[in-house]
């Protein structure tokens, strides 16, 4: 064990007490939203259904990873031991729980939300909001205890880092599946459902005589929770586990020997006692849940940098890294700001889209592209200032922290977000279930406040990428013996490029994946249409299985390639073009990632909320041209947003990891 | 003078005979061109419109480009003295020049290209082929005096360098505000007068009666001639001086003293007798211009490839300096090939576009994307072999003199490039003037010649900017002073963040100028619909100009930003951060400006075959709901292919001049 001070175990009890603490209250808030009755026969049907089918995906997607799992722990322990081997096994396998556990709630919550919407929104938000908030903190706590373990097994400083990178290793390959894998079943189902049920066969979204309609409900759970939940999941283990490793060695005015290693593990502690304060202020007597959201994030954010300015006192010998942290909780949150301005129809830029799209599919789509690049400019100018002012304050451990402090957050941003899908499949089912109108309304409503918030999450997502990779990549120079990348060099240059071209690649396939699975949905449902009869009366039931089936299939074919493009690359580029042409390689991937993520992101998430602008009566609402200009826009927008954007994060830091892994072979 | 050896003036003679030899052909093309009758009266009229416009554009934009010119001028001379300020105008106005020369042959040729149409489609190609020949010669020849003067002008390397640079730069802003002004006003006009006039006014595309369809055919001439001669002469010459500066230092197996200095502008000199060699091979027995027009290709490559071997024998005592020009040759060809490959619906990629087409707009959208995506990997691939082996023979020489191999068929490329725009003016005439249809199936025919070659000229412009800038990079470290641009150390990483961002901001910008413009346009053709009488019935002539004047004004507004924000960008980093994080700043523009070009144009230019593809009657053909999707595409591919994706190769170049030129300061 790290620690040597007389001090040292008793602080450690902060750690195991935050820990027995949060599965206290991942209990409770389940039992909250549990205690809610599934409503009436149709309701439980339909959720039984979503349900049902939601596990089965996972069962098959989980099965096909662990299969990928079993060959690279098997080379891990041949190349570099079973420390790297085990502990990849063990990160995957907690991957996989994030994303179970996570999906398990969600598809147990949006049917107890719809039942608590026939009384008010209050009572609404309650179940969806609980069930996000033990949801997150399931995550924080499953990652502390992994963290944790590895910590306290190991005393050697070389060995405690082969754990702690294996494990993160794992969690991002995992991450990484789940995100492709779940981006493109949920957005093929989606496009799928649409492209025969509303435009052949003329029936509206949600009817349950579409043989997709179970598949798209279930797409909502496995890509924004399942997936969501391994991305942000992957986020708070790098980051920790960077600035972990970067700590044993800092040890500029730090008072406990040892401390920096630990100090991160402390400020996720105090992120989840700090999420377990702000939930409580999470509650709307109007009709204002955005509101709500709200306010439980502002309080979370401001007990803990309370907390953290406690526990900097105690560990270091000024505020340094406790000035990291607020960088981090900062940045974190204008992040958000700058997504929810790109991409809100609050504001300008998407009320522009909209206007351009009374001329046209066309000018939406330029003029959404466009905004997407724009949005780049305040992103990366908020990501490189707080680089710049951490950096300053405590050098590379000061940038790893701010990552950390942001990340503190995990629980309550992973709250809001799983609450935004619940809502979601909620109003499906008062559809599906023909539950009166003021029910949907108040989803809709719901719904609508969930869009906002899940802003906060996209910036956080993206700007705790930016930094865990500048961390990261300052390790793995570190391990690979070199001091510079340097990139006048031709051979590095050269990585420089194939790096940066494998987002691009990515991309590439991912986006299309999602096209070719969509039009097997498609003949799917068209072929159901023909030969079952009575559908259309709704005398025979739809074969909603199949179309999950194909949907599931697709998705573990074409995530594949992407996937291994993405872990062969560098280990090519490290064998054939050496060490540093391998730094260059991560430095071009990390810079084309962040900046073809966040264009992909919000170009996505504008032209969403440019059709909801329209769809809210502006421009000639829903049914205009220019509202059928908008959906174009929309469409496009849902691979972009849903499904590479957001993998691109987690593919930078696992392009790192696995150089870092590797690099000892080079 | 650099030579030092006897021999030394009596070679220089091959060069001052390719520029008197370029000069008679110059004059004995367009001479050839000029002989064709201009047609009827309605033809004269209407060519004659088109020819007064686009000068008229010409000037304006010359205009306000003179102002940023002066400003920039005084700034110069004040910081470095008179040499680099001089040459930065001389630059400038050469760049104007060849936008100018280019021009004006174009819309000369095109009436004489509809009326030998009349006859046979050897006699059209030969007409415009001969004026592509001469402009193509032309731009080589002004060149090459430019460089000449320089080089027997000073004596001293520092003042040769600064003389060069300076140079170079004055050639490199105006051909990235001639891109962008050009590449705003011709969409602009393109889909302002499609607005209206086809969506609106339910008129057919080319009809006089629409007050746009002028500015329209002005926009083929300001953007895909004058702004492609300009980017074009662009790369010859930052790729030339880039070879030359670096050849001053080379001396490994140099003969002469001084050879590697003079090496690239003998080859250029060989490059032009090739072309002319070349052009005539450039006739078709049958109806297969496209042939025609890759036999003068071939042909100038091989006897090109000829006279590299005799010159390098006399020049170096190895054969490695030849190799790297079979490099550059060899890569120029395959970066063709690759694009044609993705772009072209002889291929998979664009008949996979227009059958996703098939569902709708958006899955056109996606697919399109996608395959932009995709294509960037061959392109990569060969930039990356060929960036390896040149720099293997030669270290950077050679990277700089695969370039200059490749630029050294700037002439022919030109020449194939200038004629694209010709044939399609002149097959909008034969409609305007309401001629007989098999002029306008023959122009229709070289009208799809030009667009397979075009993929040539887009390979060319890619790859040789990238290679131009790899060699300008280590130029800029030198100058700097700095041994290493080390993305390790954090403001080197900001710098290449900050890089990156800048062609994101830069097409975000000129995508939604041409948006903004087009609505402009679109207003005041309905404006005229209806305050004119009797223009739609063919008795009052619309008012031509004011669409003119209007495209000219949002061109030259909308290209301030973005251009300014290309040259201030490095200043300010370099300022603020540092020459070393400045090198990151380049690096980071050159990958991610590279990826996203190639997306743009590759991505536009499967779009536009796709439509096409369906037009000649696949898939429902003209008309049907697949043709409306991809005309949607086509519309998005617009800016991307002809606005800002090219620009990105000059703002890449133009990025690093900026910093080599002011770097002394930081």
């Amino acid at each position: 064990m790290i620690f040597t001070t007389a001090d040292g175990d008793l602080t450690l009890y902060f750690v195991f007490a935050s820990i027995i603490l949060t599965s206290i209250f991942v209990i409770i808030f389940s039992r909250r939203m549990m205690k809610e009755s599934t409503g009436n026969k149709e309701m439980k049907h339909l959720g039984g259904l979503i349900h049902k089918c939601a596990m089965q995906f996972l069962r098959t997607e989980y099965m096909y990873i662990a299969l990928f799992v079993v060959v690279v722990a098997v080379i891990l322990s041949i190349l570099l031991g079973s420390i790297s081997s085990v502990w990849f096994v063990i990160g995957a396998i907690s991957s996989g729980l994030a994303g179970y556990y996570g999906m398990n709630r969600a598809v147990r919550a949006n049917v107890r939300c719809t039942n608590a919407a026939k009384r008010s929104i209050n009572e609404a938000l309650r179940v969806s909001f609980s069930a996000g908030a033990s949801v997150g903190l399931f995550l924080v706590m499953m990652g502390l205890i992994g963290l944790v373990s590895i910590s306290l097994l190991y005393n050697d400083a070389h060995l405690l880092e082969q754990a702690l990178i294996g494990y993160a290793f794992g969690v991002a390959s995992i991450a990484l599946f789940s995100r492709v894998g779940g981006g493109i079943f949920t957005k093929a189902a989606d496009v799928g459902a649409d492209l025969v049920g509303k435009l052949e066969a003329g029936i509206p979204e949600d009817d349950p005589r579409n043989p997709a309609v179970i598949a798209d409900n279930v797409g909502d759970n496995v890509g924004d929770t399942a997936g969501m939940g391994a991305d942000l999941f992957d986020s708070l283990i790098v980051n920790t586990v960077t600035a972990m490793i970067i700590g044993l060695g800092f040890t500029t005015g730090v008072k406990i020997t040892g401390g920096a290693y630990w100090f991160p593990l402390f400020i996720i502690g105090a992120g989840i006692i700090a999420t377990i304060f702000g939930t409580y202020f999470c509650r709307t007597k109007g009709n204002n849940p955005s509101k709500a959201l709200q306010n439980a994030f502002v309080v979370t954010s401001l007990v803990l940098i309370v907390l953290a300015f406690g526990l900097s006192k105690y560990f270091f010998d000024n505020l340094a890294i406790f000035w990291t942290i607020v960088v981090g909780v900062v940045a974190g949150t204008m992040l958000g700001k700058i997504t929810e301005y790109y991409t809100s129809y609050d504001f300008k830029h998407v009320q522009g889209i909209a206007k351009s799209s009374e001329i046209g599919a066309a000018t939406n789509i330029i003029h959404g592209l466009s905004i997407g690049m724009r949005s780049t400019f305040g992103v990366i100018v908020v990501l490189m200032l707080a680089i710049a002012v951490s950096f300053w304050l405590a050098g590379v451990y000061g940038v790893a922290m701010a990552g950390v402090g942001m990340l503190s957050l995990a629980a309550i941003v992973m709250a809001i977000d799983v609450y935004g899908p619940i809502v979601d499949n909620a109003g499906g089912l008062a559809e599906m279930a023909g539950l009166d109108k003021k029910v949907r309304d108040r989803t809709d409503k719901l719904d609508a406040a969930g869009n906002t918030t899940a802003a906060i999450g996209k910036g956080f997502a993206i700007g705790s990428a930016a930094l865990a990779a500048l961390a990261l990549l300052t390790l793995f120079a570190r391990d690979a013996g070199i001091t510079q990348i340097n990139i006048i060099k031709t051979p590095v240059l050269i990585g420089l490029f194939i790096g940066a071209l494998v987002p691009y690649i990515f991309s590439s396939y991912v986006m299309l994946a999602v096209g070719t699975a969509a039009v097997k949905i498609a003949e799917e449902v068209r072929r159901q249409f023909k030969t079952i009869k009575g559908i259309m009366t709704g005398k025979a039931q739809p074969q909603y299985e199949t179309c999950i089936v194909i949907a599931t299939k697709s998705a573990m074919v074409e995530m594949i390639i992407p996937g291994l493009l993405v872990i062969i690359t560098p280990i090519l580029v490290g064998v054939f073009l050496g060490a540093e042409a391998l730094g260059g390689a991560l430095g071009g991937t990390l810079v084309s990632g962040i900046l073809l993520g966040i264009q992909q992101s919000n170009s996505g998430g504008a032209w969403d909320n440019a059709k909801k602008w329209v769809e809210k009566g502006n421009l000639g609402g829903k049914g205009s041209a220019t509202h059928r200009a908008t959906i174009v826009g929309d469409t496009v927008g849902d691979p972009y947003k849903d499904s590479s954007g957001p993998s691109l994060n987690i593919l930078i830091k696992l392009t790192i990891l696995v150089a870092t892994v590797f690099v000892t072979f080079f």
